[in-house]
């Protein structure tokens, strides 16, 4: 058993700030999910000060999404100045298989950067593993994510060849280290509908990471089952008028009011 | 008449991926517009990976606000792109007539790329005809928007100069073709108080078009029309305390929960 | 007394334009913000372009977050091109203090822009007062935004130092020019929860300062009251359901369509 509540409550306790170079689609969405939880956000992405936003900070997320060539050093100083201090990394390889760049950069972080973990969809992870494959836009397609005997798989190998814990999102969760997985079977479909709970989700991913130092397979696991969680929230509160408009109001509404109880109730997920 | 039903049922049921090249104020609401119609958005910037990006995708739209020098050369590149595979590619001049960056880089845009329609309010339309003008700023001035007449001979020029079809968006939207012009009375004004409606409506086009193969004039008028139609049915939820905040989140409401037959049914226009 | 109803009054009526040179974070909230007060918005941070466009305008913003390197020259041209045409600049030293990048752009910016208005948190102020400083991130820390006497102190040394009107706000705001103070007491810490509060109250600074020309302590006093007046507007109308995401709905929403009857009514200030 994974004491998901014991996690949250770190979170809203300890207050980690984190380190975002991110896309610029939902770069508000994740500075907002982050004040959600109850931690705190920064965002910059210029290689020349990265290093020193990193040295504040209590953990780090690189994220590929609207990637520029312009940012690309700045993910590299920046992983490297947080795996010299110890901060946990977070890598979201957002489109890891859609471009070039997206995938070369992707693959040379893995080699040069030490990751706490990697949450990804289905083709993103596999791309991850495979090298470069053929991938539609940046969502997984749908015969993927119902595929969640290849997401293990995928989850397991990266993990392995990373020793980052993976973190594979469709409509079961995987997460895997080198020796465990837990399924996670909380969300709710409607969340595709709104952009950027993947990559909110890899924000919640290292505010728990940093609030649970030694626990990273746990932290992660607690932190999908709490976004898994919250959409359920706030899919249960969409009344006849509502749409994705309200969904992404409500997703943040559950973030901020989640209670470690209700966590611990919610949450769906089985060891293997 | 115009078989608006059909257009938006081709939509939800093709789900367009379409690629942006866009500005960073409106960025995640043409994000989640798209999703909430239906489609699917990716956007990403960088020259270096907008080909492949623009390969995977079925439709394209290049949006000039935030303009930055460093992504123009990029916009060309998709454009030509996607005009070799035949993707429908859409222009949000942003500012044309503002500035020189923006209206140099429309007037090139539209030399070297073939585009299958264009969106924009009545002075940036004017700017496109008529070189560089000068313009207060990315909204329409009120006295140009009320000018139907004006904006439909502006539309109908850059039609006939570009082969694209033109839509003007103001208090009542002309939408021209080489042929034919439509004028579509939907929308509400408080529309005119949520940034990147225009933007957003540009995103819905792109969907419309690439979900309607050979029926741009048809798939333009239509985007146009649900999005009128979504302002309309948003601004009549505006409860007395509500303002801005609210009707921006019940228009992606309105989108992503408009029926075919609503549409159909409250759509108000008029064939010249 | 300061005629907070008549500072208000002016924005809606006169509807100035204002240039944001601004961050990606909250840029969406920053339009959002001055299209709810009255005001209209428009951003652009290329050098290339930002004289033109600061030409066009009202006042200009100023804000650090996410800076890059490739547009801190345009804020030079910017901010000196609009000291030359009058209009009132803005300075938001977002995460002054954290990085040399933000520390030194702001200390060159202070000595070659003139100034009406800098809005930051005391960490930020005390950052420009003292040269560099450690800073916990972005948000001022808990100690920091308590002792109001050190913000006033702060406040009132960059005013002499700067001719700006300073506004350094927190749990009490702090507003000085160089003979006056005013204490600001309205606001709620749920605002805190909400990327941008800070952003969004310089962007409204500036169109204060630009509806009412030759009163800019007035009108930094009146913004920053009116921005926790509906920080408290908001809070009172959160449900049981209710958290950040909603905040950040109803703050815009309160902005909208806050009165200035109920401006004058709310806001709790003391002179010294």
């Amino acid at each position: 058993m994974i004491d998901f509540a014991r996690m949250l409550g770190n979170v809203r306790e300890r207050a980690p700030l984190v380190h975002n170079i991110t896309n610029y689609v939902t770069i508000n969405d994740c500075a907002n999910i982050l004040l959600a939880c109850g931690a705190s956000p920064i965002m910059t992405d210029d290689p020349e000060e990265v290093e020193e936003i990193t040295a504040i900070s209590d953990a780090l997320v690189i994220n590929l999404g609207t990637l520029h060539q312009y940012t690309v050093p700045g993910m590299f100083r920046a992983g490297k100045r947080a795996n010299e201090l110890g901060h946990p990394v977070v890598l979201d390889p957002v489109g890891a298989g859609a471009s070039h760049l997206r995938t070369d950069a992707a693959l040379r972080l893995l080699d040069e950067v030490r990751f706490a973990a990697i949450r990804g969809n289905a083709s993103e992870i596999r791309a991850l593993t495979q090298g470069a494959a053929a991938e539609r836009g940046v969502d997984a397609n749908e015969g993927d994510t119902s595929r969640t005997d290849l997401a293990a798989a995928a989850a397991a190998a990266l993990a392995a060849k990373t020793g980052a814990v993976v973190a594979v999102t469709g409509v079961t969760d995987v997460i895997a280290d080198g020796a465990r997985s837990c399924l996670v079977s909380n969300g709710h479909p409607m969340m595709r509908r709104v952009t950027g709970t993947g990559c909110m989700l890899s924000a919640l991913t290292a505010a728990f990471a940093a609030a649970n130092p030694g626990e990273a397979f746990e932290a992660v696991c607690a932190a999908v089952a709490a976004m898994g969680v919250c959409g359920e929230i706030a899919h249960a509160r969409l009344g006849a008028q509502d749409g994705s408009g309200a969904m992404r109001s409500y997703l943040l509404d559950a973030v901020s009011s989640l209670t470690a109880r209700e966590l611990e109730r919610d949450a769906r997920y089985e060891m293997r």
